[in-house]
This record gives C-alpha cells, structure tokens and sequence, in this order.
C-alpha cells in the first residue's frame, strides 16, 4: 500500500504534552477521498485519550475527530466527492457495513465494531488510526460528510461530534413543538443542544451551576434558566417530555428525574466517571426512563449539517494555533472554553 | 351517606398483628357497586403498608388490593354491573377523570392523584379506604372490573395487582412474537411475567438466584432459564429487547443491561429501598433505558384480564384463611411462597 508522510501533533505518552511528530497516510484506494485539514474541534475526550484517563489508549496517539478540510484527491471509484469539495469527518471512518445496525444506518452500534478516527485498529496500513490533529486524512467515500455552503467552516467542526452527540438524542426522543425539553448543563455539548432544540420547535428549559452562563443560554435560544443550585427554582419545573444531560461531573439525576412527565426519559450523552445513583420510585412512578445516547450514525450526521446550515447553526468558537492545544487542554480541564476550542489547522505548518 | 358495618382484618398500629375488626362501608350511590369479596390476593405491599415499611400509614389499616367477588347491589345508575355478576376491584378505585391522564385511561398517572383502594382519603365518607380483607367493598362501576368466565377466581385475584403490573410494561415496550424477553424474578409477579410474555408470543429468558425454581419456571413457560449467580450463565445472554425486573431485593442492574440489544430497555416494577447504582457508559453504549413502570389503567386491567382468560393465564396460588393472614406475612418476608397467597374470603365469617 503507497502511503506518505504528513505532520500532525500527537504524543507518545499520557503525561507527556502533545508535540509535533510525523506520521503516515495511506494514498487514497479506489473508494477513498483525501481531505487537507482546515479546522479541528477540541472534545474533551481528545483530552481523556491523549493522557489515557480513561485507559487502553496507543500510544503514539494523534487525537481530533472534529475535522472539516478541503478534498485534495479521490480514488477513481469515487461518485459522491471530488477534488476542491468541502468535506468532514467525525468519530467513525469506517464499520463492518454488514450487521443489522450498519444496515439501519446505526454505525455507531456496529456489532463487530466500528473504526473511530483516532485509536482504532487501521484496518488499511496495520497499527491504530490517527486523528484530525494532522495535516491530512483519507476514509473511505462512504464515512465523509458533505459540509453544505453557507456553514462557517471553523464554527462548523464541533458538529461533527459535539453537534451530532445532542442532535441524535433529540430527534431519537421527537423533540419539537409543543414538547418541553431540559438541557442540564453550557458546554460543548449544551450550547450546541439549546440552539437545535430550539430549531426544532421545543420550548427549552437551560439547567446550569453558573449564573455567569444564565445570559449566554439566553441568547443562544433558552426560553427558561434555572440554576440548579437553587432548589426553590429547580422546584418549579415539571412534566419535561426529555431532558439531555450534558454533565460529566456526578451530579443528583433524581432531581431531574422528579420533574419529567409520565413516559419522560432523561438522557446522558456525558458520561459521568462515578456510577450514578438512581431511586427506584422516581422511574416506577410515571413509568418513566433513564437513558443514554452515544454520538449518531453517517446518514444521520450528515442531516444534523443539513438541518444545522438551514437553521444557521454553528458552535460558538475559540480559535487557537496548533501549538496552543496544551495550553487548550489546560483550561478545558477547568471548564475555560465558551464554548469550544477550534484548531486553525493552516497554523500546523507553522 | 347510608353506611353499614362490616368484619374485616386489619390492625391499627405497626407493630400489632393483623386482627378482626369492624369497619364502615357506604351504601352504594348511583354509580356504585357493592360487591361481596370471595377471594382476596396478598401482594407484598400489604405487608408493607401493614407494618409501615414505607412510612405514611394511616391506621387502622385495612389492605387488601386483589379482590374478586359477587355483585350484591348497584346504584341505580349503574349500567355495566348487575347483581350476580363476578366482578373485581384492584388497586385503584377512583381518580380525578379529568387530568390528561385519566383521560388516556393512565388513571395510575392521575395528576391530582388517584384512591387507591385502602389507606387513601375517602372522597366520599372521609377518613381513610379500606381494602379488600374485608367481607364487601363498594367502588364507583368505572373503577370495577369483569371477571372473564373460565377464569378460576381464586387464582385470578392475583392478577389485579400482580398480573396487571407485568402486563401493563410487557405490553408497553412491545412484547411479541421475535421479541427476546428477559424476566428477572419467579415470585408474585415474576411467574405471571413469564405467562403473560410467553402467551404474547415472545422467546422467554428467566433469571433466578434459586436453583430450585429452574424447573418451575421451564414448567411456567420459560424458553430458557439462567442462573443469575453464575456469571458463565450470565455472559451467554446478550440482544435481549427488554428485561423485566421484578425483585425488590438489591442487585446489580448493570450487568442486565450490558445484555441489551441496542434501543433495549431495563424495566423495573420491583421497588428496591436503597438507591440503585448505574454505570453511564451502559446506558449510552446501545442507546439502552433504564425504566420503571407502575401498575396500568383501569381499561389496561380490562383487557389483562380478557387477555388471560383467553389464554388460560391465572396465578399459582396458595389458598389460606383469613385466620393465617400473620403467618402468612411471616412466610412471605422469607420468600416462602409458591407463588401467591390468596385468601378465602368465607373464611372471615369464622
């Protein structure tokens, strides 16, 4: 298999920061594009993965799976790209295609597994798959996204998981009108969620510990706030259809829990290190559910761009260098990002 | 308000055995019907309430909430009862009618709040309700049920309480034909769950801490059987579309819902008192629920009811007098029943 070696910013140890270092890319095969990488988004678990806080990370890792790039080459059996598109990627490059959830557009659920961008087995060049912090990658036509025009493209990276990480959940459980949705926390993942929420026509209700982010959950589309250390407002809230639950941290889901309506779910898209404690009678009174969601399949990333550049939604952004990502990591880990950090990949060069 | 006096057994404190006593009953109004009490089950929640296990007693306390008996009276506004007629009364005997709700016929959901049949406020003769270890009861006709001909009456009170809280999420969450269910627990309502979802046609996985009730349960309907204490069992069972868990007993659900299918549910109808611990990334791996479900409405009873009577569905019972209700409660705190009480009613007269 022809490859070639570009630059990308990884390392080859958890406590050590991220550096720049070289790495190989396949030549596009038939059936696969090339992407010159514009911009990547920071997720958190780029973080975890980069210093193995959640473990089994390979190192030497290139994290980044919030990439959006311009197409440099195709493979000749290529039909839905060509060169000068733009184009993203997100967490999955690639899944058995052949399973029951595969078939459904379900990839995320692939049974034998999927390949994540970063830290999958690389079942084209061996070894294990390196991520969006790089000059370039190649996939397979099939796990590439069309970024419809109009999208900023910066502000458009954190879509490709941050974005589609809330939208699947909140189509999964028919947010809309007439619907009142909770979303517990102003992150990542909860700005994002507000904005498409509220898109889709749902009344939506804002849950965060910072009164500092009250006007900001405003502006981007909140109808209510309410503080959630404050018992007496978080008291007032009742019959919720869904509520996302954006929160790593360990948090009281009870609470939450008490104020959906009969058959409410509320859904866990963060994932909280500690177990999570849960009474009994708040899920048998009002039949009601406790659930998770774990990013979304091609198909359905590819609508969330769609429905994202028709109702003019981005991320709200902080751009930074290459170079800057360990300063980045730094303050991601103290929640000093609002609402995430984007890489101006053309500064990799530098 | 025309009352009488009537026997029942109950007592009026936590500590006291159950023992006869008189009670009040209404004559009945328009829309009532009095019925004459043959055969009254004995769910777990009686001895609960009885003891105040759960806190918020109302003593004297007269439980008993699977009843089934004869109509001796009907108010003269009555049109679906006539005296003579085998009718039941479950857990619930009145509720709001207007809520949201009740108007889906999800009177267990009521919004202001339903009567249940003993230790709720009595709307119409003050004080408390009392249940059905008693020689008659009088509800309004839309809160009383037919009992199917065929139906063996003392095995069917059972199902007012325990039939229809299995029935009502088997239902819900689409038991059928191609559908793998699990039920964890062979007691009250576990070895009716086993009926009711082999009858509805799906392939029925049991689990059990008990060696000794493998055989009762492949004889109950069972397609397969695991011994949930042994985790070579445990780690067989996997795309299971929804488990049932009827132990009230502390356990670990986690490893239940690593055996979901994707978009599988955990449904829980047990009550555990300590708060149950979830692993996030169970939940979020498969888009899987943790759920509760609560008894069902008054038309969902009707048609439990229908549907066991035409699939020959009753309880496996032990008949007891009334006399032997204190031993009878003894026995259930150990597990030692197979696998409802159900009490002869004649019995009180003694």
């Amino acid at each position: 298999m022809e490859t070639k070696t570009i630059k990308a910013f990884g390392t080859e140890a958890a406590d050590k920061p991220l550096h720049s270092l070289q790495i190989n890319r396949r030549v596009p095969e038939p059936h696969d594009v090339e992407i010159e990488i514009l911009y990547c988004g920071i997720c958190h678990s780029d973080l975890h993965a980069s210093r193995d806080e959640w473990g089994g990370t390979k190192y030497p890792i290139v994290p980044g799976h919030e990439i959006v790039g311009r197409v440099t080459n195709v493979g000749n059996h290529v039909t839905k790209f060509k060169v000068g598109d733009i184009a993203a990627i997100g967490c999955i490059v690639d899944s058995c295609r052949e399973c029951d959830y595969c078939k459904e557009g379900m990839e995320q659920f692939c049974e034998p597994g999927n390949t994540i961008v970063f830290g999958s087995r690389d079942k084209n060049m061996g070894g294990y798959t390196f991520g969006g912090f790089s000059e370039s990658i190649v996939a397979d036509e099939n796990y590439v996204l069309h970024v419809p025009a109009g999208l900023d493209l910066a502000a458009a990276a954190p879509l490709l998981c941050a974005g589609i990480t809330v939208y699947s959940p909140l189509k999964h459980w028919k947010t809309g009108p007439g619907k009142k949705i909770g979303i517990i926390g102003i992150g990542g993942l909860g700005h994002l969620a507000i904005k498409i929420a509220k898109a889709m026509g749902a009344h939506v209700i804002v849950f965060t510990t910072s009164i500092s982010k009250a006007e900001d959950a405003e502006r981007l589309g909140a109808d209510e706030v309410v503080l959630s250390t404050d018992a007496r407002q978080m008291k007032k809230q009742s019959k919720l259809d869904m509520i996302l639950d954006t929160v790593s941290a360990n948090h009281n889901v009870n609470d939450y829990l008490k104020m959906l309506k009969v058959d409410g779910s509320l859904v866990l898209v963060g994932l909280p290190v500690d177990d999570i404690s849960v009474e009994a009678f708040k899920l048998v009174k009002g039949r009601k559910s406790f659930s998770g969601s774990n990013i979304g399949g091609i198909a359905e990333t590819q609508e969330m761009l769609d429905f994202c550049a028709a109702h003019n939604i981005t991320a709200e952004i902080e751009m930074i260098t290459m170079q800057q990502i360990n300063e980045a990591y730094d303050r991601m880990e103290k929640g000093d990002v609002r609402y995430r950090f984007v890489i101006d990949m053309a500064t990799l060069k530098n």
